[in-house]
């Protein structure tokens, strides 16, 4: 497994994995700029729900260690507008406003012992969200290592691993419990377009991690099912809904249907803090719609359309709770309708 | 609409467009040998199941016409050797071997009258094979044209129009009809992984004829279909089973199955030399096995996975014919089970 965010605790930097670089080029980066935090999270080079909560919490952290306000009211004043800003580098991924709102928090609830004070509250704040992704992390893989029998097929669609969280990840927690206790099993990846996460990523850090992957072609998955390959298939999720619809990747709900037309189980796997209790259900979710040049040229080379083309291209859909066969989540597996109980 | 593959008549030299080059040049080329027409079918300058079977057959015709044995016997030694040679290039599109064995039954039946009589008959028939497809996919699209209303959203996958055909096309033969009549219509095309057939060739072939079409990457197909933008999908053909069962571009079942689950029409467009009655389902469909470079980099360009990856590259699937509304032929629609009392 690889890390993808962390805090650099002497000089105050985030550090990061430039995803967009990958897999031909493993560069680690700083930030310590709002600015910076923002656009890093915009062009996708942190992406994935997790890594992006905790790589907002710890920018946040970075940029606040370096804010020249004396009086706390100021530092307060400036770091809420810095959460708000980074809050809007992307709509869909409820981790990002959900870390940013537990700094706000915390600074607020720190107040009264003076910046400096407030500096190291901050920090704490966001090493414990760091060290908090990786155990709930591995407690999903826990859970979802139950469900994997020795020999299974396993598809997954865009990249919910390491590199979209800390170190375990979300989707491919499971597996890599699983092949930790030495079950074989063979995962299949869909490319996952317009952004290539699926070949970009999740065969990068699977074949780093020495587990067997076979790449497909998204449109490749159905004929993989019929061919009875997979045993079961794990997914992430971007925003979760109190009735259990599912916001993941765009073709997350086709791979969804897909699975119930050939009886094969579908498992979301996502932390709590993913679970929006105020979304009642997935068309309360804002799906977010990225420039048509993602889909028009790939890795923005050679145009591969007609220059009159409209282009659709949402980043998200929603898979209704009726076709997930279960959230995996850290604090067990629920059905879709058991989620609004768990508030 | 474009005209594909066409017989220059005075050179006797097959024309085509050479469709790897779309949508960044239009090249007309020019071919009068069989080792020629076999790479160009297997590297896919000409594709599309009726396009190919043309090209064959003038392809057939424009090597014989160059033969120069005196002997009826050697020719048809060397005719019969060509077709079967031509046969191999692709082994799941059945109008390849269709087109083949019409001309090889046309030079055993044409006998008698010497070669040059041979070279005449041989010439007629490749000309018979092109203007028959021009007429079927025409009534392919007048049939088609009547599930069409106005205002409607139309999905497709891949390219079956005038680009994988003579000029119709089968898939989008309804289209261009509704076109013509003055219906409002909006195609959707999916992009289709791995070559980009509907990126580069059906979008460009509706630019072109001025229709109004929106690319969409394969996994957005069932967000469009959820979104209540399609009315119905049209989609073409390489082979169709007795039982209805129909083999085509990768990615096409599992368009199909979205579409049940959406209660979506989905019809399949075919002309019947595309119906093998000596299979008698899906099951005995050969499946064609493409290279993993076209997956793992795309248009050969920049890799874009772990060079450890495996890699799945199927060049079709099999819709089985139970997911299938209706297949619209020449000779008017059917469901899947009224195909084997056609024969």
């Amino acid at each position: 497994m690889i890390d993808t965010v962390w805090l650099d605790e002497e000089k105050d930097l985030l550090m990061y994995i430039d995803q967009t670089l990958l897999p031909n080029e493993l560069r680690v980066c700083s930030c310590s700029d709002i600015f910076d935090l923002s656009a890093i999270i915009k062009r996708l080079a942190i992406r994935g729900a997790p890594a992006i909560g905790v790589g907002a919490a710890i920018g946040l952290y970075a940029a606040a260690s370096r804010f020249e306000e004396e009086s706390e009211q100021g530092f307060l004043y400036s770091f809420t507008k810095c959460a708000e800003y980074v809050t809007n580098a992307r709509p869909t991924a409820v981790n990002l406003s959900w870390a940013a709102n537990r700094m706000v928090k915390c600074a607020n609830e720190s107040l009264g012992h003076g910046v400096e004070h407030l500096k190291s509250a901050l920090k704490a704040e966001a090493l414990k969200i760091y060290n908090e992704d990786i155990e709930t992390c591995k407690k999903i893989g826990i859970y979802g290592d139950t469900l994997i029998k020795d020999g299974a097929g396993i598809l997954t669609h865009c990249n919910a691993g390491s590199l979209a969280a800390v170190r375990y990840g979300t989707a491919l927690a499971p597996i890599y419990i699983a092949a930790e206790k030495g079950k074989r099993i063979h995962v299949y990846a869909d490319e996952t377009r317009p952004l290539l996460q699926g070949a970009r990523l999740t065969v990068y850090e699977l074949c780093e991690s020495g587990i067997d992957v076979t790449l497909q072609c998204d449109n490749m998955a159905a004929s993989l099912m019929a061919s009875g390959r997979i045993d079961c298939i794990f997914v992430g999720a971007d925003r979760v809904a109190k009735n259990g619809d599912a916001a993941n990747k765009i073709g997350t709900s086709g791979v969804a249907i897909i699975a119930k037309h050939y009886g094969i189980p579908f498992y979301v796997c996502a932390p709590f803090s993913t679970i929006d209790f105020s979304c009642e259900s997935g068309k309360d979710i804002i799906i977010e719609q990225r420039d048509g040049s993602e889909v028009s040229t790939l890795h923005y080379q050679k145009r591969m359309t007609h220059e009159s083309a409209k282009i659709y291209n949402p980043a998200f859909d929603v898979t209704p709770s009726e076709l997930i066969t279960g959230i995996i989540t850290e604090r067990g597996i629920f059905k879709g309708d058991e989620i609004a109980n768990q508030q």
